[in-house]
C-alpha cells in the first residue's frame, strides 16, 4: 500500500521527483531515526555515498553510536556526524535539504527533529505504515520490505553507479528488515537487488553472523533461563515465560538480553501465542506478545491496556510475579472465547 | 571448482548435453539421497515435474519418509515411489536412465545403489566436491551453492517454463544449503534464482519457519542445557559442552535433538572453536567440532581419530565424563601451539 506519495504516477514518479529535486540542492543533511537498525542506517549510508558522488556537501546527522553489529556497514566516508550530547550547535548550520530515512515519526529523530522545523526542504523516505508524511516530498511505500529497497531505486534515479559500500549498506538494509530473507515481505524484488549487491564482494557470512547469530554469554544464559522455565499452556498452544527482576539480576542480564526471547516459545511447533514477561520495576511487568496463526494478540494487549498488531503486540501490568501468568491466560481466554 | 564434467565447454555445455540426452529416454527413475535434506528432495521433485512435463514417465524413488519440515515441497504429483521396507521388487523394473541429485557416493542410495550396477544410463548431478563421478554423465560444480542450482538451469535448458511446484522445489534447496541466503556459499546466482521462484507466490515465511526456525520442546530443552551448562576456555575463545546418557535420558532428548547445538557455543562473541560431547554409548562419546575463524577443528578431529573439514569436523572417544573436557582441551592445544 502506497502511504502517500506526491506523484500520481506513484512510486517511480515520486522517486524521479525526488532525484531531480536533491539534484538541485547543495547542502544536504541525512537523518537516520534513534535506536538505530540496519535499514535506517544502511538507507542513510547508501544516499549518503551516492549524492557525495554528485558533488553534494552532505552530512549523515545522528546521535546515538551504531549498534555493535553494524559496525560493518560504516564503511570510511567523511559524512558522519555525531551530535555530541547536550551540544546542539551543530544543527544550526543551514542545509538546502533535509532527507530522513525509515522514520515514520519525527519524534523518532530525537534532538534532531528541530532541523525538521526551520528546514526549507525535506524529504521523507519510509516504508512504514505508520508514517506522518511530515516531508515536502513523501515516498511511504509499506509494500516494500524496507527502506534500502527504495533507496536502492533512487540511487538508480540519480544515475550513480553502485559501489561496494553502497551495496553493502543497501544489503544490510533489506537483509536486516526481512529477518535475512525470511519474513512475510521477502519479495522479488528483495532478492534481485540482494543479487546485484553481492556482485561486489559482500562477506554474507560474516555480515549474517554479526546481524542475526552473535550471542553474549549473558543473552545465551537468559536462552537458556527461558527454555528451562518455559511453560506450555492450553493444550501446548500458548507459551508462557515470567522473568522477575531477581532471577535477571541473578543472571546479569540487560533488558537488551531479553529481546526476541518471546520468539523462542513462537518458535516451539504447535505454540499459536507466545507471552514473554519481564519484572521492570518492583511489581510492573513489561508483555511481550507473538502469534503465529488465527489468534490476535493486539487484541489480548489492548484488554491490557497496551496496543500493537496482529502478530505483535505488547503491554505493561503491575501485579506480583506469581499473579502475571494466570493475568495472561485471562485475557487470552478472554479474546479467544 | 568444477569436479568433473565431460564437457569442454563446462557446467553450460555439460547442461545440454544431459538434457539433451534425457529428451532421448522414455523411462527415468530420479534418486534422491539417504539422510535426505531440502537441497536432494527439492532437486529431485523439480527434475520429476519437469522430465513429466515433457512426457516421460518417471518415478521419484526414496527409501525413507520426507523429513516433517520439508512436507511442503512434497506437493501433489503421481511420481513418489517409497521403497518398501524389505521388498526390492520395485528395483526390478528397467528404467532407461537413472539420474541421482545430491549424492556424493552411491553408498548414500541405501539399497537403490543396486540400480546403478545394472543401469544403462546414469546422470550424476551433484556440489559436493566429494563426489565419486559414478555417472555416464556427470556435472559435479561445487562452486554451485546447491544441486537445486544446478536443476534450475537444467529445467531451463530443458525448455520447460517453470510453474509453482518446481519453483518451491528449487527454492527448499537453494534456501537450505545456504541456511537461508546466510553461508558463505550464497551467490548473487542464489539470489537471482530465488527471485524468480519468489514470483510463483512461494510462502515464504511459513517455509523459512519450517526449515530453520520450528523446534520441538524436546530440543528446546536441549538448548536450555547447553545455554546453562556451557563453558568457556582459553581466555572465552573455547566453548566446550559436554551431555552424559543420563542426562539426554533425563531431559527426555533424541539424537535428533542434538543436532546442530555445537552451534550454540559457535555464536558467543569471541569463541573460535565450540565443541559439542554427547555420550552415545556408555563411556562413549560423540564430538562435534565447529570452528568461527583461523582454528583448524580438522586438525584436532585427526588428532582424535576422526575428520571432517577446517570449520566443521568430528570423532568419536571412549572415556568418562569427567575426563571429556580435558582430552577435548588437550588436543586443542596440541593443534594450536
Amino acid at each position: 500500500m502506497l502511504i502517500c506519495c506526491e506523484n500520481k504516477e506513484g512510486v517511480a514518479g515520486q522517486i524521479s521527483l525526488i532525484a531531480e529535486a536533491l539534484k538541485t540542492k547543495g547542502r544536504i543533511a541525512v537523518l537516520s531515526h534513534n535506536n538505530a537498525d540496519g535499514d535506517t542506517l544502511g538507507s542513510c549510508i547508501a544516499a549518503c555515498i551516492a549524492l557525495q558522488k554528485l558533488g553534494k556537501d552532505v552530512s549523515m546527522i545522528y546521535e546515538e553510536d551504531f549498534p555493535e553489529n553494524m559496525s560493518d556497514i560504516r564503511t570510511g566516508h567523511d559524512f558522519y556526524m555525531l551530535l555530541p550530547p547536550g551540544d546542539d550547535s551543530a544543527l544550526e548550520r543551514k542545509w538546502d535539504a533535509i532527507a530522513v530515512f525509515d522514520a515514520a515519526d519525527p519524534k523518532l529523530l530525537g534532538r534532531r527533529a528541530k532541523l525538521l522545523e526551520k528546514a526549507e526542504f525535506v524529504v521523507n523516505i519510509d516504508h512504514h505504515i505508520s508514517n506522518y508524511c511530515f516531508g515536502d516530498l513523501n515516498i511511504v511505500d509499506a509494500d516494500a520490505s524496507s527502506t534500502a529497497e527504495i533507496v536502492y531505486q533512487l540511487i538508480e534515479e540519480l544515475g550513480v553507479p553502485l559501489d561496494h559500500d553502497m551495496a553493502l549498506a543497501i544489503y544490510a538494509g533489506i537483509c536486516t528488515d526481512t529477518g535475512g530473507f525470511s519474513y512475510s515481505n521477502t519479495t522479488a524484488v528483495c532478492h534481485e537487488i540482494a543479487a546485484r549487491t553481492l556482485m561486489f564482494g559482500i562477506d554474507v557470512a560474516n555480515l549474517r553472523f554479526k546481524f542475526f547469530d552473535a550471542i553474549s554469554i549473558g543473552k545465551l544464559h537468559c536462552h537458556g533461563y527461558v527454555a528451562n522455565t518455559l511453560k506450555l499452556h492450553e493444550g501446548g498452544k500458548c507459551a508462557i515465560v515470567v522473568v522477575s527482576a531477581a532471577t535477571l539480576a541473578e543472571l546479569g542480564a540487560t533488558g537488551e538480553d531479553c529481546e526476541g526471547l518471546v520468539n523462542i516459545g513462537r518458535n516451539i511447533v504447535g505454540v499459536k501465542v507466545s507471552m514473554f514477561a519481564r519484572e521492570v520495576r518492583p511489581g510492573e511487568f513489561r508483555i511481550n506478545l507473538r502469534s503465529r496463526g488465527d489468534v490476535d494478540v493486539s487484541a489480548i494487549a489492548r484488554l491490557l491496556d497496551g496496543g500493537g498488531h496482529r502478530s505483535a503486540a505488547g503491554c505493561t501490568i503491575k501485579a506480583a510475579p506469581s499473579e502475571v501468568e494466570a493475568i495472561l491466560l485471562g485475557a487470552l481466554r478472554e479474546v479467544c472465547n
